[in-house]
């Protein structure tokens, strides 16, 4: 594996956005007693802190995150719904991003802001040639939100946001994102729904969250047929699953698409230990799907690509899952082994079952070759 | 639903059983950074948080739990076992029970001899008359212990040293335990392979923990052949899945087996959000499967039924989870309604599917009416 | 020491009190990561879950707690106060006590309730010869409420509340109150600065908080002038100051006063690891009042001693205190040492210094014997 | 203020060390449930985290730490401490440092000689003239290590394996040691008790830690006798204290000794929220020190000065307090206020008091202007 330029976005502040003492995601109800919030920092903090432990860091090229601009978040977003987080922002005890389940704390928008700012840095720093690749390891996560209101623990679209910013600023045209986190990315699928410039593939767990999005039949809107493709695997879905899934519907999706850039909404939620999904995927899943992303980028788009994280809720095992993408995306080795995975990988059910290649071929079925230019 | 007489075990010290700063259950690796084991205090210790705050402990009759006695131990377990448990928790900084995932601090033995003697306890109620059944919530568990070692988070083999208790106490001699804990009950499984008057059937995830037990077709040896039944189940199951193995396997199972005493290895990691097991179960399935256990001992036993509370690494939904089963068993209504269950019983896969259907069909298929009396 | 029968009320919903994640009581403000408040749950949890472990929960009466009525907080509180504090309790996200440091939760109300409730429930045992004494480990605290608002982590004057409660319902007349929580009993000392029945002692660090109370010669008011005493100690004030304040001006003060019930607002916070204040006490001397207040108790008034938890932020060494204070109520030795007594009892200071006796010489100087009787 | 080159040592791996379930510093006796170690990652990692959230970290040099080497370590400690830490870092359950309150994790022994790696660095780089200052935030501390064993938390002694580095590689000779941690550094002052060309100052609370050592007429052995400088300062001193001690006896030592560089044992243990002192210093304190210091270095030493992070116990108002040192080490203003100062400043007794002056006044009469070249 030859090393790359790959940038590495941090920052203290992602640790900082508070999601308050919520049992999971509920807040104030009967027989509920505080806890935290599944979308805690620590999984982040622990990858950041796992990268540098490894050595890893010292290969990377660290990206100084800024806070996006208003003008960069209103190309996506209503104004109604930056002027409302601003206004909760400022509230010692927060608000909620707007479905009653998101709370953030005082400056949580300013948090926020540095994560689509951070998502826009990586992409930047991969369109300006300064690295080759990069991950944004930000917090909050953004693919959950919609123009109008943020929602699932999202606040903006980071994703969506950084793509408007490198039309806007690079003439960048043709974006494919793909969003292997374990929810439905409803938030990017639905800000592109009608663009027929940016292909949108999720591949999740059928009706997890949200509950009524995610469909197979979701495939874009008017020209932008067929520029939609959601794969929504079955619960007990493992490595064979989502590596037949990659392959099989990702590959050849972005392949035909022909885009300049292409995007991860990098969520490990679809891991084996995460309390909010029923997946089984190790770290080599992330790994191997990285590696051929990198390829993939380099055959299509001179090697562009940029991961914006997103969910995963065990802090246990997100770091392992985060190092074997960022080390995939480097070329670089640590030689530090995920200690999970000998004894995760070899339960029944990781290789494909026939009931998770159904689902896949019927996306397959769907791909629309008349998408590419 | 009328009233029953209910015993409830729960002791501080459960809360003091110290599994130290593992990542998950990793501790001394390269890249692991410490954090806390997944079998903490706290889901524990919030059941029985909510069992007061519910209002449903005033309904309970409290059982104060006495350590197990070393006779009582030694019945079920080795003596070398036994010493070297007793060994290491006099060291301040404790010890493992047997597997090098399965820390205990100082003290530890004492901890865990208090976990079997409120079983003990627990059965002796029932078997009493005091109550009509009872719920340990122990700690820590028992049903991976095998008589020479602990593993797996189990010191003692708190079902198994509560079942040759009341033999050797109350002189009764068969025994069914349903343990419908993620894993499979390997422990309760192999004291009694040879055993022809106790029934363990095991409801587990396939090859989850261990690697390699809990095949479908362990059936027990011997004279005993047929009184071991396991359910593999595949990753992804959810209500449906469990609610067929209950009602096609567990009942028929039980109800040929004729015992004077049904026990629950009681574990909540096949709940939907745990993040050792890749299993969909919500609370209303944990409260189904007790109604019908209450409902079948109350046919064949005059009602005695014992849980004993194993694994479940939920902090956040255990406690609703085990609400539900101390309401069923006691048949009273807290009127507190979980708050998760909405959202997740609507998953696609909650309805049995027919690959699960088809492990079921195959365990039903080896159970034997030969054992019945 | 002979036993005597013992009041405890403690209830798990005391846990469940939200103070949310203020850094200490900073929340929302630059340069501030959120964290946890210092009136966490913690060290009250730990010191029932000693008594429980000690064996000593055993040797207590346990007295179930109720909310306190609205017509019990409204003999000492507004009504503007309490619909406020009902109001901000129904919303999800909680409110605010009345100073801007004091965060409560959803049914946060209910909480406070059920903590004027517990003193009720004990000063009622008491009064009913139920038990000889009792202690009321509640939460939130309560001694800084005055009858505006709440203040300092404290949203209904718990003692106070019971007081009156006590009045209405037994007659009683005369009260003393001793206060040494490390900080000033403002609350208590304001709701009866006019009452000439009611005495109210506080030991406390001068200046520490409130800032502007606690002075020596705030005395009481009018009829009232001499039913309140202030002993403001110096910032390192040890075992050898408190035990010098206690004999020499809150036994001379309260024998003078001949109560018909004595009531402690016992707060841990003097102790030696408290991050709130800068006292060095250890368990002994808390056990040592307490036993002097047992005696006092049963000269002056048939044993009738209530306590009633307040502050102290160790949850290290809070337990210990705690433990020392109810074996001493009961007159059961435990046989657990206080483990960290050993190291600070020998510091340099524990002895009663110059300036520290000369703030108690002034103390005692102003003890008017003319308030007897 | 004009502007300075600082570095800043800081490695994720400081807040990996492994500390365990200590209630404070006593694990595994009756009565102690377990909880977290006082010496945990926390106060370290929020002042890390502070550093950058606030700018400050890009107005300061990184200095990335290397391990100590093994002769670095040996230059200091026995060859048997060396090896016995190695041992017991190997072990899965790790070890103890030496004095049984001083746990360490498996790999302890690699953070611990990144510690004093990270120390050596930053002395390095302010010889080199990379940077004018520096601060090493290092984990574990250092100053209460002696040659033969750890203690205090303290495995290898920073501050004195840094100044042996520079003496081996630099060829300096004459040291001063100010170490303001409330605790006395008994391990850097026992290492260079007969070293006339060191001179170590501890500030610290009389009698705290060590029970006995630190006293006034402790002053180096032979011709080192007035090399070594102790003002054990009585409880509840706070900021009056601490400056009267640092002009009238820190600064007039250091001048009369000339030292070729300053070196500070900084902790924060005599802050007002410390568990584990009862001094009530802010944070305007800390920064009045160091602005002493820095200017102290430039009339004495071209401004070489380097502090070592040592104890420090509250998560809460350590990041803070190390805010303000590092502000004026570099001499930017990040603009963020102590939150808690105005509250805490105003305490009675915050201005220097007689029996503390009485000490400071001793010190003093002591200094020996002899020992100046
Ligand atoms: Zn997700
Ligand atoms: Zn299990
Ligand atoms: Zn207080
Ligand atoms: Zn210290």
């Amino acid at each position: 594996m030859s090393a790359r330029r790959t940038g590495w976005v941090w920052h203290e502040l992602y640790g900082w956005h508070d999601t308050g003492r919520a049992a999971g995601y509920v807040l104030g109800a009967p027989g509920v007693q505080p806890f935290g919030h599944f979308e805690s920092a620590e999984s982040k903090t622990r990858f950041a802190s796992l990268v540098e432990v490894s050595g890893l860091r010292e290969e990377l090229t660290e990206l100084r995150p800024r806070a996006a601009a208003e003008e960069d978040l209103l190309r996506v977003h209503t104004e109604e719904h930056l002027r409302s987080m601003q206004e909760q922002s400022r509230r010692r005890e927060g608000g909620d991003m707007g479905d009653g389940t998101s709370p953030f704390g005082w400056n949580g928008y300013e948090v926020a802001a540095l994560a689509a700012g951070g998502t826009i840095r990586a992409v930047r720093a991969v369109l300006d040639g300064t690295v080759d690749n990069a991950y944004a390891l930000v917090r909050p996560p953004g693919h959950h939100a919609v123009a109008e209101r943020g929602m699932g623990f999202c606040m903006f679209a980071n994703v969506a946001v950084a793509i408007e910013h490198a039309r806007a600023h690079y003439g960048l045209r043709r974006f494919a994102v793909v969003d292997w986190d374990v929810h439905h990315g409803n938030g990017t699928e639905s800000i592109f729904l009608d663009d027929p410039d940016v292909l949108t593939i999720s591949l999740h767990q059928d009706g997890n969250f949200p509950a009524d999005t995610g469909a197979i039949d979701e495939r874009g809107r008017g020209d932008a047929l067929g520029t939609v493709v959601n794969v929504p695997l079955p619960p007990g879905s493992g490595n064979g699953a989502y590596l037949a899934a990659f392959e099989q519907v990702v590959v050849p999706a972005i392949s035909a698409f022909e885009p300049e850039l292409i995007l991860v909404a990098c969520g490990f939620d679809a891991c084996n230990a995460d309390p909010l999904a029923t997946m089984m995927v190790t770290s080599s899943t992330y790994r191997t799907m990285t590696e051929g992303l990198v390829a993939l980028a380099e055959r299509l788009c001179e090697g562009r690509l940029v991961m914006s994280h997103e969910g995963g809720y065990s802090p246990i095992y997100v770091p392992f899952c985060g190092l074997a993408v960022v080390e995939a995306l480097s070329g670089h080795d640590t030689g530090i082994d995920d200690p999970f995975e000998p004894d995760w990988i070899g339960w029944p059910g990781q290789d494909v079952q026939p009931h998770q290649q159904a689902v896949i071929d019927s996306a397959r079925a769907l791909l629309d070759p008349s998408r590419a230019r």
